[in-house]
């Protein structure tokens, strides 16, 4: 056993960028013996937790990567982690990075870690058992104690979409959120509307900050103040839509056209349109955001903000295969494109 | 090396049920070396696919199973194999499997083969790279010479939602196809509908016979002949549904009542009824078949058959796992139970 770990770790080395390192040097400085060192490399559970914490602290200190660009020993796995598997979005992530990982011969281990800290360390353990050539995480919020072990366990992280301030010293991959949320007011306006009522995203996500404000900056641009009374909280899903909706619609000076920052909330709101007999976009006009499959086939058919998750999955699995080969990233923070896309849930204000 | 693998021979087949085996008994056999088979038995590429074969035969006879009951040889991963990932449905089967593998430890690897040969024997070579506790077949046809090379691999297989007669020797879990088929039809009867279309799934795929027979045999209780003039064909996507629904209301005595027989195909049916200005349910009611988490927030909210996809996950994943530890399954084929769900979008026929 131990000869065939070392065999993996001079072989790794030698193809990387990284200063060579032994196992021996390693177990010298932590004091442990070498079949100790080989354990934690290959993320053996007999090590106490604290002989494992100084060596995967001195691994990371001297560079050394558990995985390595040998294609011998590559995990030929990687983890793709969501907060929860509950929404359509998902399936499109995963489609993205499936594509491009099957080609390369890697499977993609889908995880929901709930948000919650326990489900994290149980999937920490189960990925410390198993190995990983990357991690990609889908806006997740992880607490600091999480972060810190990903980073004892040296393994490549890409974050899609992040959800707050990147704590991990991780390249991301997002979506133009700021001229995504610019374009769906930008178009509403064209049509001549002037009341916009908005169907925020939760506030603790960057990328509905981002969206309003581009919402807010298109409305001012055209010379239409912000008017705070417009804007409805949601947290993405239906109902929330459905219940921001009813609550804009309910003011004294309801919107002729809202913006709901998620399909979710634009479904919700054409419901709760429709048990007022309102007709969309006759009465108000609806604009989402994401471009979900079946928003193509929604009644009616949903003008909508088109946010790249495929191929936001795509990218970051060819971020994290690169950076698993130890090549160079050459943006620490890319955005693609949103793109509108115009269908039957948008038209004129009745009254002009 | 080899002393490792043949440790974990020996730890295997203690614990299991099966005849004790060795690979030295096997390497006399095939008449190679014992280093030969252990590169066979770990998925190595270094062996010729003629002797891979000869010796993959033999650990089959004799019953050798690669992956073993005792804790330390698990992969710590169960495949779980789609032919697409476009539809939500796929998200819910992958959240039900996640549930159940993360609790026990093991990842999820998400695979879609696109019902192409050339997609599922790379999904097999990466299969064979990393090994595999045990794999999961969503409705997948797959082509003989993959169900052989599955079998030869020798790894637990279960199937969820078999597609047509199941070639392979797996369990298999459903839903009850015909029973909620029944169920759909026999709600529109009961509101008094006599003409009731129906949007047919892929004939080749068993669940949607089973649904058409389940439509056909609530019409025959009711003692209302089936009409061939109602029944369109679909493939189980939003088109084929719009297009379907279509097809029914230009025949000469359009339905007042249509059973789809996906969400999707619903989803279709009233963006086509929406189009000719007919309303959903006064002009015409639906019924879809699934639940997806969307279709609570169509407009208007669909009634439709309950099939219960995360927890076909949880019952697969727990029925692979037990396989992979050796455990014997009770059942060949489990059906769960489907369930009407009643929402806004069924309604008594305006005319009698």
């Amino acid at each position: 056993m131990e000869e065939a770990e070392m065999a993996t770790e001079s072989r790794g080395t030698e193809g990387g960028t990284r200063p060579k390192v032994t196992i021996t040097a390693i177990a010298q400085e932590a004091g442990v013996s070498v079949p100790t060192v080989s354990r934690v490399v290959n993320g053996r559970s007999d090590v106490s937790p604290e002989t494992r914490a100084r060596v995967e602290d001195l691994l990371r200190i001297h560079g050394y990567r558990r995985r390595q660009s040998a294609p011998g020993d590559r995990a030929a796995l990687v983890d793709l982690v969501f907060n929860d598997l509950d929404s359509p979005w998902a399936v499109e992530i995963i489609r993205g990075v499936e594509e491009i990982a099957h080609r390369d011969g890697v499977g993609t281990v889908v995880s929901a870690i709930h948000g919650r800290a326990g489900s994290a360390r149980q999937w920490l353990k189960n990925l410390r058992a198993r190995a990983s050539d990357g991690v990609i995480l889908v806006t997740s919020v992880l607490e600091p104690v999480v972060h810190e072990e990903l980073r004892r366990l040296n393994v490549p992280i890409v974050v899609v979409d992040p959800a707050g301030s990147p704590a991990l010293e991780a390249p991301t991959i997002g979506a133009t959120n700021w001229a995504g949320g610019m374009a769906a007011t930008e178009h509403l306006l064209s049509l001549g509307h002037r009341r916009i009522g908005l169907i925020a995203g939760p506030a603790r996500l960057l990328c509905s900050r981002a969206r309003l404000d581009g919402h807010r900056a298109a409305l001012e641009a055209a010379g239409v103040p912000f008017d705070p009374a417009l804007v409805a909280q949601g947290d993405f899903y239906h109902e929330s839509g459905f219940h921001g909706c009813d609550q804009l619609m309910d003011s004294d000076s309801p919107p002729t056209a809202i913006f709901a920052s998620s399909d979710q909330m634009a479904l919700g709101a054409i419901e709760a349109l429709r048990r007022r007999g309102l007709r969309v976009p006759e009465d108000v006009s609806i604009v989402g955001f994401d471009d979900l499959p079946e928003v193509r086939w929604s009644a009616p058919p949903l003008t909508t903000v088109r946010q790249p998750l495929a191929d936001m999955g795509k990218l970051a699995a060819r971020t994290v295969l690169r950076q698993a080969r130890g090549e160079e990233i050459e943006s620490p923070r890319v955005e693609l494109a949103t793109q509108l896309v115009v269908r039957a849930s948008t038209a004129p204000p009745t009254e002009g």
